[in-house]
């Protein structure tokens, strides 16, 4: 497949998309439609997660329920399989937490007229060492 | 391709093997190798290069000769082309500059016994929004 032209357009609007879906604890279990059954991975704050199963069941393990996020910067790139790597940079606040910032990458793979997540990766930026 | 069972390795290897060219002024060309002449993406702070040579240009015009870098942590995962994705986050401390937050995104494409890096997103953890 050719590279997609349109990956900043689909990165930004996967990324609205998804953390729609993610901020508001009534719909984040509709993210499952999102993740392959068997092929999609994540990795969240260093656990390792393998299709959706795995992956929703650490999502709706969250227990936060107002997410106060700020996206600050966005990077696609288009992949030689039509894929698009994005690259989330942001600030992300949990009830009444202290803000933090993160960082997420995820892969999109085409699927049909449309993508699923591939590869998605999640770290909030809190260095341990000083 | 299969799965790289490997990958954790070779993510931890590559990151090693890539910032200490990165940092030392006097081995920062010797990156060139690592970049495909035509299939090479990088996004640095927010700027799109394709290819060895344009990639080389932005890497070599990098001022700074002193560099302090905390590798925070490293995430990988296997890609189903036999390729590894890797996701870092540290900080970075440029001669007399304060030191930033920063991430990196690497994916590694398999070539021949070896890999190339055909994706490359940088972006320092510097939030403009309050």
């Amino acid at each position: 497949m050719a590279l997609n032209p349109q990956y900043d357009a689909i990165g930004r609007g996967f990324v609205q998309q998804y953390y729609t879906l993610f901020d508001d604890p009534a719909q984040r279990a509709n993210l499952a439609s999102m993740y392959n059954v068997e092929t999609s991975f994540m990795t969240f704050e260093g656990v390792q997660l393998q299709g959706a199963v795995k992956i929703m069941e650490k999502l709706n393990a969250l227990t936060f329920q107002k997410i106060g996020r700020i996206v600050t910067s966005v990077d696609s790139q288009p992949m030689f399989d039509g894929g698009v790597l994005i690259n989330v940079l942001g600030r992300l606040q949990c009830d009444e937490d202290p803000p933090h910032p993160y960082m997420q990458t995820f892969v999109l793979k085409p699927l049909g007229d449309s993508f699923f997540v591939q590869h998605d990766i999640f770290r909030l930026g809190i260095h341990d060492i000083a």
